[in-house]
């Protein structure tokens, strides 16, 4: 079975993570048959290992980590690529991968600017 | 003539900004007339402030600054309405608004579902 993590940055307030479970519950709506899980790199749970620990008890065996970042940083570029790792040894039966930021995809690029567009 | 402001977070990485510099070129490409300007909160040039100046600079008077964040935490809860009253009130001639953070928008987040569905 495969599954994904929507991984984000995580806040302090709680209220931040509401797009988050929005996407969440997005995701169950249209695609009920591949778990979905969220994580985060800092101040909220769960984190990115405590997610995998959590897929691979539901017998996950393949996952895809898409990074809810617009920018691809230092959180991308070098935070995110060793706790992906760190997950990877401590887990070698599942497959982990990973896409760009979703802020690189053009679709999700031009839904801001065709929101942007409706608020003028 | 009224302008638009994509307010984005800033951070360390100089390639952090790429998308950003995406947006402001798709809006160019697909809003010509009407004048689009990045800033940033922390960490990146231009501020808010920088930004507005610039385009009061080009007889601008209405403005119309887009939160380019997920979700809406310190940052956009407390920190953005300071600098935003503060931008006010330095450029009184300006009519200054504001939208919801784009990732209130079901569209931006259908687009990441979709993104993510086909990374799977």
């Amino acid at each position: 079975m495969k599954a994904i993590i929507l991984f984000g940055h995580g806040a302090r307030d709680s209220r931040w993570r509401e797009p988050f479970d929005r996407l969440a519950e997005l995701w169950r709506q249209q695609h009920a048959a591949t778990p979905v899980a969220l994580a985060f790199l800092e101040m909220m749970q769960p984190s990115l290992e405590e997610a995998v620990a959590s897929l691979n008890s539901q017998g996950v065996k393949r996952i895809t980590v898409v990074p809810v970042f617009f920018g691809q940083g230092g959180h991308l570029r070098n935070d995110f690529p060793v706790l992906l790792e760190a997950c990877q040894k401590q887990y070698p039966q599942i497959a982990l991968s990973t896409t760009p930021a979703v802020g690189e995809d053009l679709a999700v690029l031009q839904a801001i600017i065709d929101f942007s567009a409706r608020a003028l």
